[in-house]
């Protein structure tokens, strides 16, 4: 793919991201439609399905020989292997749950990978108006706004994005560890849609982010921006990511708080203890 | 107090409220001066300082009879009881890690309480430009719409104000009530400002809000309205809020679903387990 179809493909991209964005803002006027899925934290809406269905049109329309990952599978009967082709990793509503009792704090995700390398992502916040976006070389933006390079922090300086489930005892990892991370960093928070969760470290606003239980479509928007300000991104068990995974774990860092955090808390053989008094 | 009294006052601290809002948004475009307190989640801002002397200045000059309780303690030389007097209750910055680290989602929180009465209320967050504000007797507002009461909701439909922090270890609390309460509701959020969280409370944006370690100046505003709307606030043991109190825990939430996790998680002899599978 030559730079020119590549920007083409990212200027479309980001139009229709924003279009689908003013088509949510609107919808939250109206009535929602809402639907259960596997649980009760697991809504989806009717709107979510209107939004894939939407990019889906258009990806089969400009870039017909561009393969889908989304959530709602609309696109779920080409048959291929993610990291051999160029595809739009699609999260048409990151935050659900959010954009039914909240009305804010979610966002529009999208990644394109080419042979499994993050080339474009882009993450909209239609009720804030924000989108962050990344080309690959080309820098990452908020806004219109270029982005630095992350700086490097510590722990004890550090606000991470991770909720709360994650220090029950769970099948996935050792709550302990997560439990300690919280006591040593000096604030955490959750926004309930990681897609942003990732936005904001890109922008400074959170230092890292942790997730549990992560699907394509909800990080490589993320990963492709994220890569653009020098961060780290990994599992917790600090190995690559890989969009062939159904579902992930997912840590996002500057280099050396990513190293710090690896070290001293995900994989170390000796957990720091912490005093019973906040 | 006549009721005459009683709305010039709701118009002056609201008045006040958004002037002080400006001068935050407008102090984000500056270099901040951030000083160092008791431990480093404990921020402290020139600004935070700056906005309590603004209203210390002009409460004493309109209201020279009414007490002032904050955080700073600008006002400490004054010697009360504040369950007998006029008191006004204010946080100029609830979230100061987020106003520092995030530029976004901290507030300006005002409560005026009459004998330990909550009367008025005010939480402002000035990037947003959303005022939550209420007189009692008189309804909660949200930027000049009013609030309806809160409807009911069950644990595993509701989204809880939590942070990760209370799901530690800790001196205050038993942690592994809260790890059950967060296994079982639809999903857990943490903002970063008390006074937010407790105004997302009220308009419904989340069902319920728990706080371990709260001063009055974090809640007070949070207080009046949601009694506006019929929300119950206690502290975690179901006994009610004192101004008098430097630390308190808050549980604010619907009648029902505050009766509910009281019953079931935070005072029963029993907690409900949860399967390791998330």
């Amino acid at each position: 793919m030559n730079s020119g179809t590549f920007k083409a493909i990212f200027e479309h991209a980001k139009e229709w991201t924003l279009e689908a964005g003013r088509q949510l803002r609107e919808t939250l006027q109206d009535q929602i439609v809402v639907e259960y899925k596997t649980s009760a934290a697991d809504l989806v809406t009717e709107k979510d399905k209107a939004i894939e269905q939407f990019f889906v049109e258009r990806i089969n329309e400009f870039y017909p020989k561009h393969f889908i990952l989304g959530e709602e599978g609309i696109a779920s009967g080409q048959e291929f292997q993610p990291e051999k082709e160029t595809v739009w990793i699609i999260d048409p509503i990151d935050g659900t749950t959010n954009f039914v009792h909240q009305k804010k704090d979610f966002s529009i995700s999208i990644g394109i990978f080419v042979k499994g390398t993050p080339m474009i992502g882009i993450i909209y916040d239609p009720i804030q108006d924000e989108c962050f976006y990344a080309q690959k070389g080309e820098g990452a933006y908020h806004n219109g706004k270029k982005l630095p390079l992350l700086s490097e922090t510590t722990v004890e300086e550090s606000v991470l994005g991770i909720n709360a489930l994650w220090l029950t005892s769970n099948e996935i990892f050792d709550h302990a560890r997560f439990q300690s991370l919280v006591r040593h960093a000096r604030a955490v928070r959750s926004v309930g849609s990681a897609a942003l969760e990732l936005a904001y470290v890109a922008c400074g606003r959170f230092d890292g982010s942790v997730s549990l239980r992560l699907s394509p479509w909800d990080y490589a928007g993320g990963v492709a921006i994220l890569e653009e300000v020098g961060a780290k991104v990994t599992t917790i068990d600090n190995q690559p990511l890989s969009i062939s995974a159904k579902r992930t774990t997912v840590f996002a860092a500057s280099p050396k708080l990513h190293q710090e955090i690896m070290e001293n808390f995900l994989l170390s053989s000796d957990i720091p203890k912490y005093s019973l008094k906040v």
